[in-house]
C-alpha cells in the first residue's frame, strides 16, 4: 500500500497527466517556457515536504520544504497551489482524512507556520495579486522580509488564509474545510475510464462551477467569469465524450491568450489525493 | 540540487514521458492493460528502494524495495529491468558516478544480493526466458523457492547476471561496464530540443543499434532483428524530424502486433539519470 506522501506526489503526477485540461499543461500539452518534465521534476522536488507532513511535521515547515524541493528545476512555479492544499491534507492522514481533521489540521497552524509559509516565497515566483493597503507590509512577495510584521501583529498561517479570502481558492480551502477538494474527490470516484479520464472531466467540471481564482488574479474577473461560464456550456454539452474538437478549441483559445485555470489544477489535485487515499480510485 | 534517489525517480518518469518510443508506453500512448499511470505509480513506488541505495544498502535488498514498491499498482511489471540498471548506478554514486566505479558495485555483490533478487520475482510477473538446463535449479521464475539452489552453488548477483549474458541486455550492461547506459547519457547530452525529443531520439538510436532482447524473448531473434533494422532505416533517414508519420506506422505496427522493445526504454532510463547526475542535460 502506498504511504500518504507516496500518494500526494502520486497525485501531482496524476494531475499534470489528465488530459485534456484546458489552458493548463497536460500530457499533451505544454506552454511556452512550462513544460510537462517541469510538473514530473517538480512532483519528485516535492515529495520530502510531503514526507515531513506525513511523520507530524508542522504545516508551515513542511510545506517550505516540498516548495524549495518542488522550485529546483527550471520551469518555476509548477505545483505551489496545490502543495499548500496536499501538505496539510497529508498531516490530516495520521489522525483520519477527513474535513474535521483537515480542519483542525489548519486552524491549529502557528505565527511560526506563517513564517516558514512566507519563506516559500522566496524559493519562487508566484502569481499574486497586490494586498490591500492594510496588508503592504505583508504583502507575500517580500517574502521573509515580512516576517517581523507577522511576528508584531501575531497571525498564524490560518489568518493569512482567511485574509486571503475572496480571491484566492485555495486560501477558501482552507477556510472552509477543504469543500471543493473532497467534492472532487467523489467525482473522480463517480466518473467513468481511465484515471486520466476522470481527471479531465473534473478539472472540468471544478472550472464550470467557480471562476478560476488565478485567472482573475492574472487578468480580470471578467476573463475569469468568461472561462467559467464557456467550460459550463461545455460540462452542459458533455462534450469531452461528444465534441473533443469543441475542447480543443477551447484550449487552444486560452493557450492563445494566456490564460491558465491554475487554481482549478490545484483543487484537482487535492481531489485526486483524497480518492487515493480513500481507495476510491484504483491504480 | 536533486538527490540520486530524485534523479533516479525523474529519470523513470522522463523515460516513459519521452515520445515517441514506437511500440512503448510513452506520453502520447497507452497498452491495452498497461497505460502511463501504472508507470508514473511505478516511478513514485520505486523511490524507497532508491533511496536505500543511495544511503549505502547492498544492491539486493534495494532492488528487492525498489520492485516491490513499483509492483504497486495494477500494471503489473513497469520498471524491472530499468531498476536493474538504476540501483547499482545510484549506490555509484556514493563514490563517483562512472564505470569503473558502477563496475566495482555490481562485481562486489554477494550472494546475499542474489537471494534479494530472486525474492523480487515473487513481487511481480517479468517476462523471461527458459533457463538453460543446467540453471533450471535457479529459475528466476521460482522467485525464492530458488534461494536454497543458489546458495549451495554460492552463486552471487553477479554470477547471475553473468548467466544471463547473451539473451538480456540488462544483464549485459551489468557485464560490461554500463558501456550502453553510459553512450546514452552522452547521446542524450548531445540531441537537441526539450528532453522528451532527446529521449525519442536516444530511444531510437539505441533500438537501431542492437535487437531489444525483451522482444527477442517474447517473440523470437528474426522478429527482434527486424524491428533493430527497421529502426535503423527510419534513424538513417532522420524520420524523427522528417518523416513523422513514418515513425508513427512503426508505432502502430509494433503495438499491433504486441512489441515492446522494453530493454531499449531500460537502457534509456538509465542514461537518462547519469545525464541527470552529470548535468549533461539541463530541466
Amino acid at each position: 500500500m502506498r504511504s500518504p506522501a507516496q500518494n500526494a506526489e502520486l497525485a501531482l503526477l496524476l494531475e499534470v497527466a489528465g488530459t485534456p485540461k484546458p489552458g493548463n499543461v497536460d500530457r499533451h500539452h505544454d506552454l511556452a517556457d512550462l513544460r510537462f518534465e517541469h510538473f514530473l521534476a517538480g512532483a519528485v522536488g516535492a515529495r520530502e515536504g510531503l514526507e515531513l507532513a506525513a511523520d507530524g511535521a508542522a504545516v508551515g515547515p513542511a510545506f517550505e520544504r516540498a516548495i524549495a524541493g518542488m522550485a529546483d528545476q527550471e520551469g518555476g512555479n509548477t505545483q505551489f497551489g496545490a502543495l499548500l492544499l496536499l501538505v496539510p491534507l497529508v498531516r490530516a492522514t495520521r489522525e483520519d482524512l477527513s474535513q474535521p481533521v483537515v480542519e483542525a489540521v489548519v486552524r491549529e497552524t502557528t505565527v511560526g507556520d506563517a513564517a516558514s509559509f512566507y519563506r516559500a516565497f522566496d524559493h519562487v515566483d508566484v502569481g499574486v495579486d497586490e494586498p490591500p493597503e492594510d496588508m503592504t507590509a505583508l504583502d507575500v512577495r517580500r517574502g521573509a522580509d515580512a516576517i517581523p510584521a507577522l511576528e508584531e501583529r501575531g497571525l498564524t498561517l490560518f489568518d493569512i488564509m482567511e485574509r486571503s479570502v475572496p480571491g484566492d481558492d485555495v486560501a477558501r480551502e482552507w477556510v472552509r474545510g477543504f469543500d471543493r477538494s473532497f467534492a472532487a474527490a467523489e467525482r473522480l470516484a463517480d466518473a467513468d475510464g481511465p484515471i486520466s479520464d476522470r481527471t479531465a472531466a473534473v478539472f472540468l467540471s471544478l472550472l464550470a462551477d467557480r471562476p478560476d481564482t488565478l485567472v482573475a488574479t492574472r487578468h480580470d474577473e471578467a476573463t475569469a467569469w468568461e472561462v467559467t461560464d464557456l467550460a459550463a456550456e461545455l460540462v452542459a454539452d458533455n462534450a469531452l465524450e461528444t465534441e473533443p474538437a469543441a475542447i480543443e478549441a477551447f484550449a487552444d483559445n486560452l493557450v492563445e491568450r494566456g490564460i491558465n485555470p491554475g487554481t482549478t489544477a490545484d483543487v484537482t489535485a487535492a481531489g485526486l489525493f483524497i480518492a487515493l487515499e480513500h481507495e476510491a480510485i484504483g491504480l
